[in-house]
């Protein structure tokens, strides 16, 4: 392919001015160990194959049909899982999409939104795309959010919960504080990894979710997506849950841009891993005993390790020079997330994978301590 | 479901300003004779499910990876079709989705945009949506689109071809006529129907569809889907076609959006459907002789029929009353499309069904018209 010289002369002003989201690599070779883009080291359910197979043994002829345009039976299902009324489920296209969509909906160009400084990197492209201001409010020295920081006007405030990259979890008491301080505008609270973390606190008594917090709160959005706890990032749905005048403010939006995101196959397949709920627990509980042992080798190789609440790890090598250690892990086949921004450039973001990945990474950073040392000596 | 009191005080302005688009009923019932959202009678091809069932089989443990975000093989495929380059070639969920990101990616506010006053009902909504002013240019009395009639300061403009709900063709010398007058604005030919129109009119020698003009015309994007020739409404796949510049820009603001919009099945479905040419012209020749015959049967019952070059067929009963035809055909499971509007509202849109559906149409209006004729006696 030839090189491209770009000509903007037709575009919009608004192409003309965007700064594109740059996801990470999806790089195709064998044998590499992806630790990279939060992905779950397990597949997904057995029961979403079968679904789809189901559907296109059964009912192939229906793909010449458009699908059902509110995702009806998935969001049924959301709703059960959650005890909530069905006009309290939002679907789309991943919480990408979803998340366009909050942007458009909900926050205004008068007032600013705001969102931690250190977050998912989405966030301030979603401002420019629909050209509300971002207000980047700094995160605490421990990279902890203090909610007492955002008591300033506003339209809205979002919030990755547990945050990325850093994977700590902010308290329902203090997301409910927030909801109280600012009763005209919309508290988003993005859950992508959050069933990392209500798996471990065990049972309904002990709600991580502010899911728990919608019918008292009706400010409060709830997005959350398939791609990480349920091993579905090929199959792009995401979700919103929120007071049904917020749901409604969604699906408007929604059948203003697109009002068929989410293909047959994609409805039947999601369905399916939410019915599931023996394999998804199974599997969350794994991948969290496999950041614990992660966590402690780590540690033990002098990596300080944040306290991570979600399916990746957010850690400092000793001398902080994170770079280096992600360009020698990457000749070795091993790629993981450094972030070349202030503030962070001496972390790495590590997705949890399977033991042997697990493994086959400890393995490299001792052989690389082990030539340092060598180096030195 | 109890009833819904919305409250909007949440809300963006934007959110409180839109009026959604609202797709044709997708009822479920048993023996409905659907012929009112212009899907394609016969099933998509069978490589479709087979590419989709090997990919549950082998590859079932990447769907908890992300898709190809630039779904690089479908635009491969794509772009060998039409002996393009691949950066001619954008993809993204459904064509809506794509012109949605055509509205923002080219269309001014500073200067309208121009379509044909009855044309897609979804353009309107768009403009709406990326407030951009769109005017309608009327049709001519005969519902063809006069060029000369858009010579007027614009961003752009989009035109259906062939158009929808008419039928009715517009030639590439007229396409290409206005892409001369409009060098600084870009026109989006919307060929989601051009498919049947290519077919019927043969070989490579007889182009009926502006994808051949985008070598020579910068500012000419094509838009088109596998919704309807493709048999696939169901699969939620739609592209566009243009100078590598314009490719940009639309790959820009999607990265803006949602950067995978296609997931991992829907792109193996949709390249095994541009692979199987014999299956595709197949179909669509099939599609093409039912509609002829629809026609004549139609014409012999005194309607007036548009002189169709898409999937669907554009009538008016000889009295005018539309609305009553299409109640009538409604009460025995028979559903078409009636327009509301000014211009269009004696008149129905029908889709191409079965042979089958078919009769089953034209039997029902021969029951309708012995029992009109039965009651004046």
């Amino acid at each position: 392919m030839s090189e491209l010289k770009i000509d903007t002369r037709l575009w919009s002003s608004k192409a003309r001015n965007l700064s594109p989201y740059v996801p990470g690599e999806q790089p195709q070779h064998d044998n590499l160990c992806k630790l990279n883009t939060n992905e779950n080291p397990f597949p997904p359910s057995p029961k979403v194959g079968e679904a789809i197979t189901k559907v296109l043994e059964q009912q192939a002829d229906d793909l010449r049909l458009y699908p059902a345009p509110e995702s009806d039976d998935l969001r049924a299902a959301l709703a059960q899982l959650y005890d909530l009324d069905v006009n309290q489920v939002f679907v789309g296209n991943g919480s990408d999409e979803v998340l366009a969509l909050v942007f458009a909906s909900f926050f205004l160009k008068e007032r600013p939104v705001l969102a931690p400084d250190i977050s998912y990197s989405f966030y301030p492209v979603y401002a420019q795309t629909f050209g509300v201001d971002l207000i980047q409010i700094p995160l605490e020295e421990d990279f902890s959010i203090d909610p007492d920081a955002y008591r300033q006007p506003c339209s809205g405030i979002i919030i990755a919960n547990p945050n990325a990259p850093t994977g700590l979890l902010l308290s329902l008491a203090d997301i409910r504080k927030l909801a109280g301080e600012h009763s005209n505008s919309v508290i988003v609270i993005d859950e992508a990894y959050i069933d990392f973390a209500q798996v471990e606190a065990g049972s309904a008594d002990a709600q991580v979710s502010a899911v728990s917090l919608i019918n008292d709160c009706d400010n409060i959005l709830v997005t959350q997506t398939f791609s990480k706890s349920r091993s579905l990032a090929g199959l792009r749905v995401g979700m919103a849950f929120g007071n049904a005048s917020l749901i409604e403010a969604l699906t408007r939006m929604k059948n203003s841009f697109n009002s068929y995101p989410l293909d047959k196959l994609a409805q039947a397949g999601a369905t399916a891993s939410v019915l599931d709920t023996a394999y998804f627990e199974q599997t969350c509980q794994q991948v969290i005993d496999l950041r614990q042992s992660l966590t402690a080798e780590l540690t033990a190789l002098d990596y300080q390790v944040l306290p991570s609440h979600a399916n990746f790890i957010f850690v400092r090598p000793k001398d902080g020079n994170a770079s280096a250690v992600a360009s020698a892990l990457r000749e070795q086949g091993i790629i993981v997330r450094h972030f070349d921004k202030p503030r962070i450039n001496e972390y790495l973001r590590i997705t949890v994978g399977t033991a042997a990945q697990n493994n086959r990474l400890i393995e490299a950073l001792q052989a690389l301590q082990k030539n340092a040392e060598a180096v030195t000596d």
